[in-house]
């Protein structure tokens, strides 16, 4: 697929196919996920057009996906590139979840050119019937908007419209791209003018009205609460959630999905409120107060204790990025976003009369467990221990399992952001995430590190992406908890099916096979003391090289949160 | 997701979720293929009721699609389970490729309760916007057939026709299994009216009308030659190709897709026709018949040599499965299977007045390399020496690449299969493929042999297959073609590029990671003598365990005919 003819370029005119790149540069993209196939290959040539921007080269599209959404989730947008048909199905799953998880990325697919589509050639890749839409069908259904370049003319603002919507909406977007335009020339003036990345503005009326509600239930509240949840972190509005706190001081507590959108260091976090599946004294707290400020919710059943919520709805103003809500009113399309922002400027000359109550005791008690100091390793001890490991600045990545529960227990510094799949959950997401999010951190600041924990079981979906991380070089911390197969499963049903279990791989072997020339640290751990002997090393907690970190762990220990939620789970499936 | 309530069963009752099973086995789909998620658990518990089927319990869904695909080319129809979103989607492109391909499978898929999709639960593994539908809406674009379990009464009914529909259509069908219904009980004497898996009958005036046509133009015929491809073996014809050869004595050819379709020790083998990249006497022969007799078609670019046949168009006679074709005229649902059925019996009582046509000498050529005994491996000479090693009833599985285009070198001993994906050309696709196809003729014979080839770019996609293997011990010849990078694309785009590079693995590793308890047996092979060694050992022909045979071959090395299609593909690009 080589240019098809010379073009003659004027100075000012650059291909399509690096326009892309270079607008994708523009909005911070600077690593490419993907898999080469020979509808995309002349597309990739142009990737290297564009100083600063990379391209990876996964070992498989499912892991370019979840890279990708890895990567957007630390540095705001991720972009892919797979081949037609068989390249970009591999990556729907991911996509998909980037869709349910409100990920902001560009599914890029190379397709074969126009004239072969309207000659409905039998080309290889596609279903041998002359349907070359349906893959862009079935896109459709997973992604906030799609498009296929048909004319160069248009091509810029294609392009343009699909960034700007998968930024704006923290969504999936998909461009179809055939072949024969990556070399059609366009005006480079084009990229003088940034892409607008603004949101729409409210209607000013609607939001004068919602902040003057907002402003008498604060008034009126003598037991208000904040929940933060992932939506705050994904649509970028943690600062004004920092500020709210600050002026209110309302106790804030978060969801397990909205895990370090809150500074636990705040001396008004409360802790991760579940539901049923939380510490007493939160659930206490949570459920008798009479104003709660919900901010960004994506009230799932694995982020709500099974829907296990207990407080009194009549009383909640919700916060979304792209409505809110009083009670049973809704504002539709007003952006929380520019109503936080206004808020803490309106509050900040406003009264609120409000005497701040005390915050659960239960918030320390992650730091109860350095009092331990030998015997098996244990899921109750890891995660607490863990509070004392992490830096200011770490990513966290945890894989649906017992490591999505088991964060819970854990404290988290500030400026921290944990990445875990809670509502889209597909087991084997966390590690190319991971991946994904350390080519995002060594670009923002390589001492900065990511700390993945993943199951035996989710680790053999996607395993090559250990090898992605060798190619570059790359620095996570990688603990894979060995606990002889897919525990969470067996909690919620079949604790000694055969279904439940899986073929033991031999752990220490996976950097051998992988590393080619990159240095790396194996690491076997089956003891408190172990554990704690790693953890204590100054060269350990220095992301210097590869390591991976095998976690010997009992099959059917797990953390208490987890044994009430395949509980509930049970009950729940019951009861339909 | 338990029993939701202890059902009262009659003797002649069965849960709707084992009458699943036992119609499958009566299919002879004794292999389920997938991986477990919550919203199929109770569904796998199940398939343990029903003695001799097993669910193998792959490492990731990708993984189980192609294997069930590969099983089904084995043994005729394939099963595949996994859980709503999340793990169907992950299928989606084997599934896809079992569509494109036509190759009979059921894609089976747990999902939430009916009352949880009505109540629009925001449950984990969906979008977060109630559009349970999402997912099933995209099958319908890959898949032949759809339905959904929409309550107990139909229930037997829509199994059965998913079954019957995918057994006779060769495509895949879709099955979505609400949780709520697997305990249902429904009546167990169904199961002993078996499926009808007949086609429906012809039109017979119309097939009256086409055999008369074809008789006629048989007898006309001074020069006519047999074209076979993929349709031929997926549909089952082979037995009637196989009479039509021996009553007519036309050379038949084969298209690499068809390659084995015909027995190619049988004297009126020609060779495999590929256009411009056919062997020249095998072009000259093709080209210059007065009559084609083309059965099984499916003319995609790289079956073609990219559209590079030519044939005169007009005097051709065209058997698919569903239509047959004379020149420009098409007899719709005209089946071929009925046709030529009809066609050898009329031709044994009839007269055809032909002069056996002498076979193209180039058909011996594969034997030569016997004569080499030393020297670095090549391309060309393994897969030559190839023909050597295989043995009747083999199964010889070639990945997208330089092995696809390799094997069509190689001459195939008889009542071999081979199992390329040509037309889809999904890399990383062989692998789980021939671990599909080991599952299934262990069930048939165990000593028939699995022997697969696959490059180190693509072995990285689906690498985890060969846990499944190990899991249940079986025993299939690995070949891997060690040649750093991605040949198929270096050739056709960017020869160094670094997108066209792949991160090195120390390939020697794979089977101690993977082995468990397993036997296994490693070699590494860089020169002719090394080969012959090993293919010559009495103890390595046999499959007592499995084998890794990495080949070290030079980068650039490819066969000849990937080497002039690269070029053709280029051109067909340039020209769109």
């Amino acid at each position: 697929m080589p240019p098809k003819k010379q073009q003659k370029t004027k100075p000012s005119q650059i291909t399509l196919g690096r326009y892309l790149f270079e607008r994708l540069k523009q909005v911070s993209v600077t690593s490419i996920f993907g898999v080469p196939g020979d509808f995309n290959l002349a597309l990739l040539d142009k990737i290297y057009e564009v100083d600063g921007v990379r391209w990876v080269g996964n070992a498989n599209e499912l892991n370019a996906s979840y890279s990708a959404d890895g990567y957007s989730r630390v540095k705001g947008f991720g972009a892919l590139i797979t081949t037609f048909g068989v390249g970009e199905l591999s990556a729907v799953n991911g996509v998909a979840g980037a869709y349910a998880e409100h990920v902001g990325l560009i599914h890029i697919v190379g397709m074969p050119s126009t004239s072969a589509s309207q000659n409905k050639l039998l080309l290889h890749h596609t279903l041998g019937d002359a349907r070359f839409q349906a893959f862009y069908h079935m896109s459709r259904h997973i992604s906030w908007k799609q498009a296929m370049i048909e004319n160069i003319e248009s091509g810029p603002a294609v392009i343009d419209e699909l960034i700007k919507v998968g930024c704006v909406q923290k969504r999936p977007v998909y461009l179809g791209f055939p072949c024969n335009f990556f070399d059609e020339l366009v005006d480079a003036n084009l990229l003088n003018t940034p892409i607008d990345l603004t949101l729409a503005p409210n209607d000013p009326q609607a939001e004068d009205e919602l902040l003057e509600v907002i402003k008498y239930k604060f008034t009126k509240a003598q037991n208000p609460i904040i929940l933060v949840d992932s939506c705050a972190t994904r649509h970028s509005v943690r600062e004004y959630v920092k500020k709210l706190i600050e002026i209110t001081q309302f106790p804030a507590y978060t969801t397990p999905m909205g895990k370090s959108s809150v500074d636990e260091d705040n001396p008004r976090f409360g802790g991760v409120y579940v539901g049923a599946l939380s510490q007493p004294d939160v659930k206490e707290a949570v459920e008798s107060a009479d104003l709660i400020v919900s901010i960004g919710g994506l009230l799932s059943d694995f982020n709500t204790g099974s829907f296990s919520y207990n407080y009194h709805t009549t009383n909640v103003i919700e916060f979304h990025s792209d409505h809110c809500k009083v009670g049973k009113a809704t504002y539709e399309n007003l952006k929380m976003k520019y109503v936080l922002e206004r808020l803490d400027d309106l509050l900040k000359n406003y009264d609120i009369h409000y005497e701040p109550a005390p915050i659960p005791a239960s918030v320390e008690a992650y730091k109860q467990s350095e009092k331990l100091t030998s015997g098996p390793l244990t899921q109750d001890y890891l995660w607490k221990r863990l509070s004392f490991f992490l830096q200011p600045g770490d990513v966290i990545v945890t894989e649906t399992g017992t490591s999505s529960f088991g964060i819970i227990q854990t404290h988290f510094p500030k400026d921290t952001l944990g990445i875990s799949q809670v509502l889209w959950g597909s087991i084997g997401y966390s590690l190319p995430a991971a991946t994904g999010a350390t080519f995002a951190l060594e670009e923002i600041d390589p001492n900065r590190r990511v700390i993945l924990f993943i199951g035996d079981g989710s680790l053999q979906l996607t395993v090559q992406s250990i090898s992605d991380l060798f190619r570059w070089n790359l620095h996570p911390y990688l603990f894979i908890l060995n606990n002889s197969g897919y525990t969470i499963e067996k909690l919620i049903h079949g604790p000694t099916a055969q279904y439940n279990q899986i073929q033991p791989w031999d752990h220490q072997l996976l950097s051998p096979l992988f590393h080619g020339s990159a240095e790396f640290e194996n690491h076997k751990i089956s003891t408190i003391e172990e554990l704690n002997e790693s953890c204590n090393d100054p060269a350990f907690e220095k992301n210097t090289k590869l390591r991976v970190i095998e976690l010997m762990l009992d099959e059917m220990d797990a953390p208490e949160n987890l044994i009430k939620q395949a509980k509930l789970s049970e009950k729940l499936n019951a009861k339909n």
